[in-house]
């Protein structure tokens, strides 16, 4: 058995047992998370944020960004809504996170889709987040790479970036570049019929890497508490309709056993 | 009988029918939309265009917006944020839109409260929308019409534009100006307690039109399964609250049958 | 028995009975409210308004908002998001509201913190508004005071500024700094976990304000009612995801004998 095998069936028993201590201490001690993010994301990821038992603050004005990010524990940089407003908040946000020593975590939505859109992305890289969550054609955009993003790939761009990658889809992989890169299997294909899921899980990303230094952990384990919160929704929902308030009542009152008996990471 | 019942006898024959097979393209095609919408619709559109099989997309920044019309299969302009971003991106898409023989639809919203918002939506008529959605208050103010419209008075205004007229309501009157006007009865009151569902409705007529070159069919069918799954949903809601989900869950589950079974034009 | 215990006293019988009429009177006449709110509470406020009979307008444009504001029954000021947009338009809509004669209410969202945001209230106390709802931190750092706000201090400076405050929290205290101060008790734990659950109620006392000379029975009926539909739904939902549609739909049922017997007023 070779170190990377040994260290991947650790963390298929570590993983769960520390998203469950970290959901718990999420609703212990209730920190703020400051997320500039998409105009159609903002609702959806303020009431994520408060079911899994954090405060959520939005502002995007210039003016008065650095202010709430400062106070926060960690901060999300979603570039979904790209407007004159949020082009002047983002560096101020960052500069803050950064000033007093705050993990930020970067999604660059819709990367794929437009040019202005991907140098933004590329720029903020630069400014060193956390961990950076994209899909599999915003990361294909990012590294310039035309094949399938696959685990190598992932954990070859988090080495050079010295960041942690989620990349979520179908299944999700969550990579360090050093030596820890795992597959994750929950979810549900509602997820994917919900506006903003995707970004909305990113808020729980920053959540995490407030209360842990190791970002790695804190990705994974906040994609794994999504993924299964939504598998038990997309068990109890009728269709996309119900699915969203089934899965903010699955997060609310998921727990440790559940998150450990339901874990499917490879 | 004369043409006009001819045509109408088989509109209601047909135009069910064609609606269910809209509905079961548009799942298999996944076509990308393009929406430029009011703040208050953007989540609900985004949700109901999923729902319905299609892909969202909603930026509204003017330097990125050409970049996503022009690769999406259909664009929506609705009027109902006109703030500063906005007004300089709508000319911007349209133009691409055009650019690439997309067909774009305008929702004049709330123009009847608001002297620069009309013109902002006369101008925007002047630039070939293939559809038009209203309601009546909006259809009288951009008239200039003091009378309740009738099916002969949206009839000549889709004449006079040379456009499709979607006009909404307890009934919904569609017209394409030339020979084929209908009265589409289904629906329930809930529909109108729910904010934005105008505006959400309007990006599946823009759905439908990216799949039919008949832009009369496209609305018609389009407000055809709108109305029936709000019919749907009002049976199984509890009141306004829980409504908008039933709505979604009813649209994704609907299929040709229920169409058929349901529909009600005159 | 002194004049304030008896002034007490009345309340407790009197207003239960005044909110069943007011939203009664709201069903009826169905005045428009014209809420310039920040980006996360559109949607939920423009559902609770319908979901309680008024109808909801959101522009933000500096160019329109008089238009709308002018013609609304009564005007709502948040101070959510502070975005250049809503800076320009909230003195323009403020002036159309005093010009018509029609009450606008003011909720400071997150004063506390941002010094921006808390000069920006200040500015806007000083423009007359007929009523001011915030939450215990809002109050204080606008208050200028580190202690916890109490019946005395919410009626100090409620005449100090002669308006009425409405504070809310796990119980919320009315005051019109006059004669009358009250406590609150109805509400549920959930309504802390639904992002613009407060900002959304304040829409419904602009709402109340429209149709009652008297300020303080306004918004301590719309807080009444807030809290009872709150209670509802609280014992309805499976978690904070399901919270709010069961909310609107209390508040869409609720009827005249239910506040009066679920009321609790000291």
């Amino acid at each position: 058995m070779d170190r990377t095998d040994h260290s991947t069936q650790s963390l298929t028993t570590l993983l769960p047992k520390r998203a469950g201590e970290l959901l718990y201490r999420l609703r212990q001690s209730q920190p703020r998370i400051h997320a500039i993010t998409n105009a159609a994301a903002q609702v959806f990821t303020a009431n994520l944020l408060l079911a899994s038992g954090a405060i959520p603050s939005l502002t995007i004005a210039p003016e008065e960004v650095a202010s709430f990010t400062e106070k926060a524990s960690a901060l999300l940089v979603n570039l979904g809504t790209l407007d004159s407003e949020r082009r002047k908040a983002f560096p101020i946000a960052i500069e803050a996170a950064r000033a007093a020593n705050r993990p930020w975590v970067l999604d660059p939505v819709f990367i794929d889709s437009s040019p202005v859109r991907l140098n933004a992305a590329r720029d903020l890289l630069d400014r060193d987040p956390a961990i950076l969550r994209c899909n599999a054609c915003e990361f294909s955009a990012l590294a310039g790479e035309s094949l399938p993003p696959s685990k190598p790939s992932v954990a070859a761009f988090a080495k050079r970036h010295s960041l942690t990658v989620a990349l979520t889809g179908a299944s999700d992989i969550v990579s360090d570049g050093v030596q820890r890169t795992v597959t994750l299997s929950n979810g549900h294909p509602l997820m994917g019929m919900t506006t903003a899921m995707g970004c909305a899980g990113t808020a729980l990303i920053a959540a995490f890497a407030a209360l842990s230094r190791d970002k790695f952990e804190a990705a994974a384990a906040a994609l794994l508490v999504i993924g299964i919160a939504g598998e038990i929704a997309g068990e109890a929902a009728s269709g996309p309709g119900s699915f969203p308030s089934c899965f903010l009542d699955a997060l609310y009152r998921l727990d440790a056993d559940t998150i450990i008996n339901r874990a499917r990471i490879s």
